[in-house]
């Protein structure tokens, strides 16, 4: 980690930059594989796994045998600790459920929002060297909780055409529909136009590889909604005198694991706390079996020692970390400082991973900055919030004045005709 | 309107077909002007502003005098038409704020969400033949109510370098920051990039032509977030027996009225209904002041006679149009039919145009189809919402096997490490 003692100001922004991601360079052989599953549908899918994945797919659904050898063959002490991460995920989530509220906001004029799920939503779980259950599990749960009626899954299977037991168990655990062996950008494909045995969604979930993200954003341009705009994991963590070295060193490292191209930011007021972080971060990092990924994403990663409280609240909302950790024991009233973050973990024993895995809260999240402007994925990313009015004769009778001047002052006639009509009729 | 009786399933999709917008044509001049402004800042935009649309900006920040005098200038009428708007669409967004629901998912482990205004939105509202101060009522308002710290807005002033005394009342009602006699293009790069005087923004919310849509689709691929994808105005009505046909005609007009490019559609199982409706059009069409316009945009809509309601809701659920009106004396058992819609009117007084202008709910909705997965404008697009995570000593003590456990098969052992730390500091 490179240490930038009291930068100016007007260097924090290029402090701040994240690595240059370029998906438009990945965008003709992308659109390549999106337009030959848009012609060519399931044939296209077998022919493209096998070449750019190895994978050679008979029958892309999983049917309820594979389901059923798969809860037998998963250990009971991981599905055991899966149930407990599904029931407080799902606990959290639920809770974002929104009552219903009439409100007459005038006389007879009634107005509310009604949450409806998306009808067809997929999710994408990629593949590489582990199987990534926790993010049906973050994903899975809301569609669920929403109500959204079709809920599809693409992940691509091993090279003998399996899927990993602990995913098929948590998939059916949360109630996936359909679970399909396709992964790359053929996976985008089939859920974006639909093939013969994909059905066609309206919304996109899910992380992946360069390609993928590409994907998900060109389809975005052709009218299907997706989650996040993509971009690497990261971290921040600001840590005071209260903080404990070692937790936060294993904090940083938790985050340089997940690729080389991870990022962490660590800020602080206090040389001293600083050097004992970076001294546990290489103490850890020896013995850690990811440790070239670690060391890679570390070469990135910057350790920023600030003047004051006010400095480093500033840099971290500048920043817009998708995780921030609080390390330590003022970290309540620290977290009102907190602006743009996509999940916040408040003192000491609050650790990403718990966050990560099974506390309640998701862990798909706005990267890159885009904090700023965005949420993490909730059981609002799953819904369309519907507004509904009804007015009645005297709802019009008092309202109407006031749309017609309206519409007559924008040159709306016919606008304010639909009005004037109604109270005529009343006269 | 083109009258289509009893149209098979199978030819739904091609029969509900919006018109094809392509922005990606204007990509070259548009990406021109952004990359323009982007370099060259305020002198970029005085030059494009006179070369584009005529209009010569000696100083583009409204002053407080030009506020004063619009105040002044308004007509009195039409100021309190805008106020009584105000409160109602007040009202109905205060109601959307979300409470903060601190909830212990395991003991010792609470997570919450808090919703925190996005610091800097850019409202853009087009010029053209009418001043759209609604607009600015249905941006601004839940934007404030946001706490959104910097809320600009960019319109493109007249010949004269003047904006129209009403848009600036309501701009100050509001309580817009700044306000930006800048139009076009380079208003959405203005508030993009940021420039001498125009303060670079977040999110960009508001409606305008192709161009201004094709720029917020291209600073949104760079990292900008903007309100909704876009596309031109439409409404659906569902109309029986228990309907009034003249009022339909109204409203199937007053979305004509739009533009050239808005869409209608009617929907019945009725054909003396459909008949009694086209007859009234044509009536109320000849008299009306945007005639031509309207006409156009009939040539597009479309009036389908189907067999039953289930018909009728599986037709319109597929189309997912902007604004929804139930012509129907039983329009409250109607609603639960209803699954993609932006905004859905209930009953034969409940007019579009109320919800236009005054009812309180928003009128910036998704089009093109876009309601299948999003919402329209409400108090959760100015925010994010930020998760938080507190786990004490306990609650990780309770919650650490299990995060180990799934943290050890997901193959990410730093993840694991976090927690065995701060497990074996307990023993």
């Amino acid at each position: 980690m490179k240490l930038i003692k009291y930068p100016k100001r007007r260097t924090w922004s290029q402090l701040l930059k994240r690595p240059a991601i370029d998906t438009l360079a990945l965008e003709q052989t992308t659109t390549e594989i999106l337009s030959k599953v848009k012609s060519e549908g399931d044939s296209a899918i077998k022919k493209l796994s096998l070449k750019y994945e190895g994978a050679t797919i008979v029958r892309p659904l999983v049917n309820q045998e594979e389901l059923k050898k798969a809860e037998q063959n998963c250990d009971s002490k991981l599905k055991k600790a899966i149930s407990i991460a599904f029931n407080n995920i799902r606990k959290f989530h639920l809770a974002q459920k929104e009552k219903e509220v009439r409100l007459e906001t005038t006389d007879g004029v009634t107005c509310w929002r009604k949450s409806v799920g998306i009808e067809k939503v997929g999710l994408y779980i990629p593949g590489g060297s582990a199987p990534l259950f926790s993010t049906i599990l973050m994903l899975g749960i809301p569609a669920k909780l929403a109500g959204c009626k079709e809920i599809i899954l693409c992940t691509p299977p091993n090279s003998k055409g399996e899927l990993d037991a602990a995913m098929l168990f948590t998939a059916k655990l949360v109630g996936i529909d359909k679970i399909f062996k396709i992964g790359g950008v053929q996976a985008i494909a089939a859920m974006a136009y639909g093939t013969e045995t994909v059905p066609k969604v309206y919304k996109i979930f899910g992380p992946g590889n360069q390609y993928v993200a590409c994907a998900k954003q060109l389809v975005n341009r052709e009218g299907v909604a997706i989650d996040l705009p993509a971009g690497p994991s990261e971290v921040a963590v600001f840590a005071d005198q209260t903080c404990v070295p070692s937790y936060v060193a294993a904090d940083l490292l938790s985050q340089a694991e997940h690729g080389a191209d991870s990022q962490v930011l660590l800020v602080s007021c206090f040389d001293s706390v600083i050097k004992k972080i970076l001294m546990e971060l290489e103490k850890q990092l020896k013995v850690l079996p990811r440790k070239a990924i670690a060391s890679e994403a570390l070469k990135n990663s910057k350790a920023v020692l600030v003047l004051n409280k006010d400095e480093a609240f500033d840099l971290l909302n500048l920043y817009a970390p998708e995780h921030l950790i609080l390390a330590s024991k003022n970290s309540d009233k620290l977290s009102s400082r907190v602006v743009n973050a996509g999940s916040v973990f408040l003192g000491n024993y609050s650790c990403e991973s718990a966050g990560d895995y099974a506390s309640g809260t998701n862990h798909t999240l706005p990267t890159n900055g885009h904090a700023k402007a965005h949420s993490g994925i909730s059981l609002d990313s799953f819904v369309k919030k519907i507004t509904f009015q009804k007015i009645t004769k005297k709802g019009i009778r008092l309202l109407g004045s006031t749309v017609e001047l309206m519409a007559e002052a924008e040159g709306l006639a016919a606008h304010k005709n639909a009005v004037t009509l109604r109270l005529k009729k009343q006269a």
